[in-house]
């Protein structure tokens, strides 16, 4: 007999069918006569409700059917007498197919979240993270849905770069040398390194999505990336997966238009397709979880320049709006508090921040005629603060040298990046997106390790 | 005026229509009084031919119309009077976006891919390679819409891994301490690592996936994996992209069913959806390439032992057939040559092989019966040899440590892969799929080097 998930017994009606289900029990209750178990099976936020006739079953084996424990259950479907399911299975057969257990560390409900990080390979088995998983994966396919519609390719850029042309940020290593050996020589043997050079993780694909725009039009990378800063906090992984499309021939405006469409589409995906898992998170995790996605899905964007920005929070200040980080004028970058209180408490509705000081943003973004600011086109969402960036990129080759020279940077290791705007070269533009801060915006959760499934930070990589 | 992508172009019969299109010039060709221009944008394989007299343009800017400049046209949609295209574009008037020097390395045709390689940031440029690469594309879509089809997770298993469970192969090892410094000590001082201990890049997601599985039922993974083996072939990237499906209670013929229908869906999706670049690619790489995809679709995949396979090798070589490698009986690994007489000579089909000697397979396959084999369910295809490497997993805690005991591997390194058998196992089963594999299969292509963007082997990381 075939085995059915239960996403689909809770959906079927043909009351009195036999059904095989199989999962792991979540809590098991009742009386001395008949046991209640609450079966799932990772397919649905939602139990099946297995009813069994103690004096039909060996005692050794009820008392196996314990939290965690897996088992299959045949039975037949009954319309449900108790309230909150429509259905239940009257179990005529039970195997135990691995019991569990008493020191089983999922045991509990309510254990804190810093508590289940250490269990990050059996936390996968709690509604809450059950839930943060499903929406997960649905926004990862809402992506390639949506670019795939567009006619953008996926294109993966490399992971592993002995290419200086990043700098971003902070890169980790990657060698394949003998530590306890290097150093004791005059300089690191590079030319015995796997590569032959000083080799590292990417901190952006970027400037490699960049060649791929300029040949098949559109593209988007969806891939790890890394930045060995030693940050704590709730907001930074050294591993983290990012969403960075480029696009050939696109100007601001249709930038701003594309970053807008598509954000809408993955969160408009999440209300359609993981209602049961946001109403999970909306009762236990974040009571207007449901209500900003739908406001975000449903309001234009605010498109403001940064001078504009900035003189909003400067008036804020004079009306006794306190920051924690002041408000110093023009050429200070915004922090997260700022863009909330643009979002959250000025507009009531994300904010696409345009034209930003040169000094303050990389080094590939084009100019406005002005001379001194640039065709940024950052997101700032609620809750989150910059949840895109994104920019028109300089596609002019002699301006870009001189920016590059400008900046103390050495033109020589941007070679393959400057050949696209010697041969050929055209107007375009992209964004880049955290895809852990879209989860954290979409799941209502509170710190990026709860949003993958094994974080990595300073002094933590387990799993 | 809004911009028309080329392949959309194409397919539009409104003649008279005033269009706008952008794209890199492939060629040039004409008369004194008229001009023929090429123009692609890498939304399709097929150029749009814009036709410009000469008269009505300026010299100096007809000159700059070279073989990969960038050029903007507005004109008329008209009907093609040459074979070979429905439609073309009647110039009214042309920009120069970007223009092409004469020392343009993509200018001339029939290059070598070995050529082509050292220039793969502008050999995205080049028909082939944008045929190659809008495949991989349509490959990585239908991979993901199959598992979501299917119920599946994408599941995102970590690069950096500081868990020493793994040893599918040579590792990277990932650092922030100085190497010029570290050997200086009387050891490698880890505490002061960023993690805090020696960390590497993955060489598998599996043991992690089956995190996933046994808590969400199924999921995949589909990331870039790392192996550090000093190997030079056409077959060894350093980098490259796997696809790692796990499934809780699934069975061997549920897994061969999945594998079989799973990779049927792929090269379906690319004769779907890719015609226009197979036919590019069966025209000038490999002229039986659409003709085998249509067999692959069509056959039933042949399934055979790994005892089987042996005998029909011993009965091949007894008929006079020479392999490179000797067939030394039960016991010895198949190399290609073996797998792909089986596939391309004796079945012409695919097989999936399955009960391996345990021996030669890994410690978490599951044992049959016999004590002797396990329930491997590998997949052998025409040119390729091995494509998809799968089994059941051992789900008895005690089963799987006596066979990492057996190993001589720790168990403590394998705690919490353990954990999933201590608490609540299920029966559970999965596969692996190399990705650039499948690209080389759906291709054509011969180097694997050739189907990712920027490839990564000894000695080169460039871009």
């Amino acid at each position: 007999m075939k085995r059915t998930k239960i996403i689909d017994v809770l959906k079927r009606t043909d009351f009195g069918a036999e059904v095989l289900v199989k999962g792991w029990v979540r809590t098991r209750r009742g009386s001395k006569s008949v046991s209640f178990i609450a079966l799932n099976d990772g397919s649905t936020i939602k139990n099946v409700q297995i009813v069994a006739d103690n004096e039909k079953f060996d005692e050794d084996l009820l008392k196996d059917i314990t939290t965690g424990a897996c088992i299959s259950v045949t039975g037949t479907l009954v319309e449900s007498q108790g309230s909150g399911q429509a259905v239940e299975v009257q179990a005529t057969q039970i195997e135990l197919l691995g019991a569990c257990p008493a020191d089983y560390p999922m045991q509990k409900k309510g254990q804190s979240f810093e508590y289940m990080r250490k269990y990050a390979h059996l936390r996968l088995r709690t509604n809450t993270f059950g839930a943060v998983f499903r929406i997960r994966h649905n926004m990862a396919m809402a992506i390639h849905r949506y670019f795939h519609e567009h006619g953008f390719c996926y294109f993966n850029t490399p992971i592993i770069t002995a290419s200086d042309a990043e700098g971003a940020g902070e890169m980790f290593q990657v060698t394949t040398l003998d530590l306890a050996r290097t150093g004791k020589e005059e300089k690191v043997p590079y030319d015995r390194d796997f590569f032959g050079k000083k080799a590292s993780l990417t901190v952006s694909g970027q400037l490699e999505g960049e060649l791929g725009a300029t040949a098949l039009g559109a593209i988007y990378t969806f891939g790890p990336t890394f930045r060995a800063e030693n940050s704590n906090t709730p907001r930074h992984l050294a591993e983290f997966w990012m969403i960075e499309p480029e696009v050939a021939f696109m100007d601001q405006t249709e930038l701003m238009d594309l970053e807008e469409d598509f954000i809408k589409y993955c969160v408009q995906w999440a209300l359609d397709y993981c209602m049961d898992d946001l109403e999970f998170l909306n009762k236990m995790i974040d009571k207007n979880l449901i209500a900003t996605l739908q406001s975000v899905v449903k309001e234009d964007f605010v498109r403001l320049t940064y001078a504009e920005g900035l003189q909003i929070l400067e008036e804020a200040v004079k009306k006794g709006q306190k920051f924690e980080f002041p408000i110093t004028g023009w050429g200070m970058d915004l922090s997260s508090e700022h863009e909330r209180y643009l979002v959250e408490t000025h507009f009531q509705r994300p904010v696409i921040m345009t034209n930003y000081p040169s000094e303050i943003k990389a080094f590939y973004m084009k100019k406005n005629e002005d001379g001194k600011t640039m065709q940024g086109t950052d997101v700032l969402f609620p809750r989150i603060g910059e949840i895109i960036g994104g920019s028109v990129r300089e596609e002019n080759y002699e301006k870009l040298v001189g920016e590059i020279e400008a900046r103390g940077m050495e033109e020589k290791d941007y070679g393959w990046y400057l050949d696209t705007r010697k041969y050929g070269s055209c107007p375009h533009a992209g964004f880049g997106l955290g895809f852990e801060r879209l989860i954290l915006f979409v799941t209502g959760m509170q710190n990026i390790r709860d949003v993958i499934p094994f974080p990595r930070t300073p002094k933590s990589a387990e799993f």
